[in-house]
């Protein structure tokens, strides 16, 4: 099963396009509870209700050996059924992009990962050769310095268009074994707006709900695909960290229904209106 | 000391600007030997000889535990004069920039780092913050897709520029703790020029000699600052695969020398010409 086909069958399977960032930190979590203690707790409470769990390897890089120890046994714990995305960001000249893509696909067994365009062709062909994978490229990012130049306008063939959009049509231009998705921060509507209208079929990865203020209803409306299938709205820190107590398996359970349900009633608006 | 410092005075010491590449690969290592004990022989046969060292993540991470167990240990052996650069490309959203930075700069203790524009400012700041570590933005790539997002033309101020030139400005800008340099790449000789004209001062990093093909003479003529200070010529796969046999340290040894000389007379004949 490649990862668009698994994608959509834990979307159907529990009826769910929520992404569960696991990006664990210390300070927030309770005390007392290690991160694979912690994860596997948000794991139990949540993977009924979820199509995927995204991993930030930052935060477990951050935390030294331990930390690469707890996302090694968290990967391995996660529900076959649910896509695991690693969200490591990587990209580099063709022969070291083969070396992270073996370290992200061979070596941790996940099933997608973000990489980022700045290099262009070469240091994104390693990941997409794992055919049966999924590779999230980097389009619009999130966060508030994503305009500083991939808001640019840049000239291609005699006529000026942001770079996000130049990289979003590279990448479906490079996605022939149908394995590309974008990454477009639910804080940028209108940008997530004109990608779903340019790129109707493209799986879209979209951070950016809960924590950083991103509109959930403009998000379904705009990033959602005609089948509902292509659209995976990531949230982390509004589920794993919605109680810091003892009860946080319960709260972020909570959270996680209440977000998927929420996604899933915005698109059946938009399918009744459409 | 800070990073500017420290790289001046391992520049005098050992009359070099020689980076060596530490990037292990199990297929091109002579058999038998394990990834810290080649790194070790590696490191006792041109420490003299250099002013930093560049340990490429990928190709600790594709190894595993393992791997990241010798990178550990490979960054501890280093003698403490010269300069480790953590070749690692991260950027990403402020919160989790920051968790890169601390796995970096605090958990592995490396002098100086490479990230990617790509998420703008948010995504750099948090490394910059470590005032006294050296922070290299990827500019203008030493790999053939460079130019599909680096060499595109972007306006700016009313302007086209291309966009490897705005990251280079952006970069001076936020430059304010003398901490920034630059990646730019042996292999576009013409850019490197227009970079270095257009920032005097600011370091560069510049690998794609060797194996990739960059031309020797040209990137030192146009790379180099006036006081020679502020330019680092990488080479990986040329010092420590001179030989894959046993004597792979000493070939490593005088592959360096070799290259280290070569600098210093391209840069000993740009001064005599100017």
């Amino acid at each position: 099963m490649n990862f668009i086909e698994k994608l959509a069958a834990a979307i159907h399977k529990n009826q769910s396009r929520l992404c569960v960032g696991l990006d664990p930190n210390p300070k927030l979590m309770p005390r007392g509870v290690g991160i694979f203690e912690f994860n596997k707790a948000i794991i139990d409470a949540t993977c009924a209700l979820v199509c995927a769990y995204k991993p930030q390897f930052a935060f477990y890089e951050a935390l030294g050996q331990e930390g690469m120890e707890a996302l090694r046994q968290t990967i391995h714990y996660i529900p076959a059924n649910i896509v695991i995305i690693a969200d490591a960001k990587r990209g580099d000249i063709g022969n070291t992009s083969k070396a992270y893509a073996k370290a992200i696909f061979d070596d941790l067994n996940c099933d997608a990962t973000t990489v980022n365009p700045y290099l262009g062709f070469d240091s994104i062909e390693p990941f997409i050769q794992y055919r049966n994978k999924g590779v999230f490229i980097l389009c619009r990012t999130s966060n508030p310095g994503a305009a500083d130049f991939q808001s640019l306008h840049c000239e291609t063939e005699n006529r000026l268009h942001p770079l996000f959009e130049i990289v979003a049509q590279k990448a479906s231009q490079w996605n022939q074994y149908d394995n590309i998705g974008l990454v477009v921060g639910a804080t940028y509507p209108e940008e997530l707006k004109q990608i779903r209208q340019n790129h109707p079929k493209i799986p879209l990865l979209i951070p950016g709900v809960g924590a950083q203020g991103g509109d959930l209803a403009l998000t379904v409306n705009y990033g959602a695909d005609s089948r509902g299938e292509r659209m995976i709205v990531n949230s982390s820190r509004q589920i794993i960290f919605a109680s810091q107590g003892e009860d946080f398996a319960l709260a972020a359970h909570r959270a996680a229904l209440t977000l998927r349900n929420q996604i899933n009633l915005h698109l059946s608006n938009l399918n009744q209106t459409t």
